[in-house]
């Protein structure tokens, strides 16, 4: 069932490890078939390296598991109400990758500082709050999705356009049109983080950078007029 | 004699090149068997790289040296008094990694900014005191141990709940159920420490967490219903 | 056409990867045949570990594309300018390396702090205005060309005693005799912009280095009289 | 000639690129043959990858080449100055390491601030002035070892108990007694100021730790009754 996504799932997972973006077991990739409302995820709490694809896990859009011999990650409420709310997103990444999280803790947005950030995210990456003791001691990872998907609702933003988001005192979740993209995004942010660290540092006064380059920025790579790259 | 626990004592000491926490010969692991009321510690000085399992040194709870052709590590002592003091305990790991030991260092508790933190670390990560003139020109690596155990009786902390300590001036020691088990956590301690290091760099007015998010992270880990995982 | 360059470039693209200066396809590597006025340059968007010597696009000066299959970088206007003004540039290297666009981002150039960057680059390693709008929405590309040009001319600048800029919310350009010597540069950059951040955390109150040091450190690398490496 | 000190002199110097100590060919190692009054050093300016061993240049006291065909360092008559001074010192490394490099930027002195320190130094690693217009239009590299040496007669140290030291504005000399061990502390310098570093941003206010835990790190490893390591 489904072995195709399966592997392609198996291998976006081990490419957290090939960008450093996890340490252990910290980290998860799913996919979604929108066709059948069926996602693959990641098993919990095994090692990359001794993970095969037919461990990846089917659960239904209930969270239900509908293949697989082992437990999906703990973490799957949390992707099931992306795939809800998002209709646009094909693949999750959540990861504590270091500066990330980092700015997570902090409690901090990650201001638009240049055009690396601008390549990939219309504006800045928000930070969702922190949840409430009685959203915590509730339905955690679901209340966990659901806090994110308020800060897109109230900030207006679109998944596709800001393909990532970090959560206070936590870490990140990237979005992206399927697995690979989101493990694409989810490196931009931690490079991206890394980067705006530094930039405050060698300048404690930087302001965020024009809005018509993040324009020009963004557009040039995922407009209607998009030059970059290959014909497709 | 004891010859599985040599070999795992040894493959858990090369985990320390594998997750960049030692340069040169730098750190220390051992494990105990409760049974025999026997250590098996990597010797003092020897290069990882050089190192076999039958040099891996056996030495009883007095710190005779029951097997083994090379002298044990200078910090057996210190061992030594973490399985005295703490019956829970199998395993123990030393370390001098870089930002661990600039916490160390500057004389600082790793405080509590995030889920990574909590998943492993039911609360801050404390730092003992330095030790005195007369306790570091007496029997100054058992009394490393002992300032540590007192941090540990006087705040009330559990090893296991809270496996790992700075100690001022110094380094890292982590605690686990068994040799792999606080080589993981010395793992964790740095990771947390370099996040911790940027939260604040970030943020210069962070504060801790919430407690009931330390509370949920830390028992779904690893309190009696703890989901994350795979049963066992 | 020109299979020799298009080797000598797709390799020195492939430095970009080798010196940790690059993340999935953020950079590209060109050089001139002067004879002909052709330049090849790295196709856009194109992986690093896919790319071959034969992807490599030839254009004019014009931007033509005079052989090739694949589009050229989208940087190609910028590449193209620079080799009109400055004739004594041979290669051309854009990259976003964490350290170096921090400082970009930053608005900063890198004051000359010691005989790393001596060695290498005649004073500070400049950092041109950011764009306007109109500049922005107009060709983009080449007027970025044009503002680091317009930066070296203000400033009195050589390429080649200066062989690299950075260009605010933006980051870095390097230039060299050919595209291996760009690379080379655009290592260098990076390296002492690490090298900047940490000195001016480590004292904020630092100044430049000596201006003598900075003439002797230069000469014995470049000047008439140099004594540096081995006799050509 | 030498061929054993050569093949040793080649490999240490190699190591500099095995613990990140360099890029490009910036560093160097030599040791002296007391014996004969014949030092063996690094050719200037060739790649460590494609040096062989018979590349080593066998230099006098005098700094005349008595074998090679190449020549020598540019630092080489630094290195002479130190084995002229320094009757213990046999082994000498120059680099560039990032954060050494950048603590000799800031023009600091490199505090002790723990036992990773009191391993291999005895007190502070110490910055030395940096050279007046004089010195650096003279003989620039001989006065380098002599500005070096000036600090350590001032300061009444041994090259042996605190075996490296910075240069204002330049990078880092480390001794030892043979070419490893010169290439052993430069490594421990680049770790030592890392750690320096990131202790004094989680602790702005920290002072340099106990000297009589000094005293008792460094004797524990290097005194008369050493007990760290195997009996030799």
């Amino acid at each position: 069932m489904l072995e195709e996504l399966k592997e392609k799932v198996w291998k976006a997972n081990l490419d957290l490890v090939k960008h450093g973006l996890v340490l252990f077991t910290w980290g998860n990739v799913s996919e979604i078939d929108r066709k059948n409302g069926l996602i693959v995820i990641k098993p919990s709490g095994v090692a990359y390296e001794e993970m095969k694809p037919e461990d990846m896990v089917v659960v239904d859009l209930e969270g239900k598991v509908v293949e697989g011999r082992l437990r999906p990650s703990s973490d799957t409420p949390t992707h099931i109400e992306f795939y809800k709310a998002f209709k646009n997103v094909g693949g999750v990444t959540h990861t504590h990758s270091t500066y990330a999280t980092a700015w997570a803790q902090a409690g901090r947005s990650i201001p638009f500082y240049g055009t690396t950030h601008a390549d990939y995210f219309y504006g800045d990456i928000p930070c969702a709050r922190s949840l409430t003791q009685e959203e915590i001691e509730g339905e955690y990872e679901k209340n966990t999705g659901l806090a994110i998907i308020e800060k897109f609702r109230e900030d207006g933003l679109d998944p596709i356009e800001v393909p990532g988001v970090l959560i206070k005192s936590h870490g990140v979740f990237a979005f992206g049109k399927d697995a690979d993209g989101s493990v694409y995004n989810a490196t931009v942010i931690e490079e991206v983080a890394k980067m705006a660290t530094i930039t405050e540092q060698v300048n404690p006064y930087v302001v965020r950078a024009d809005k018509f380059m993040m324009e020009k920025h963004y557009q040039r790579k995922h407009g209607k007029n998009a030059y970059y790259g290959q014909k497709k």
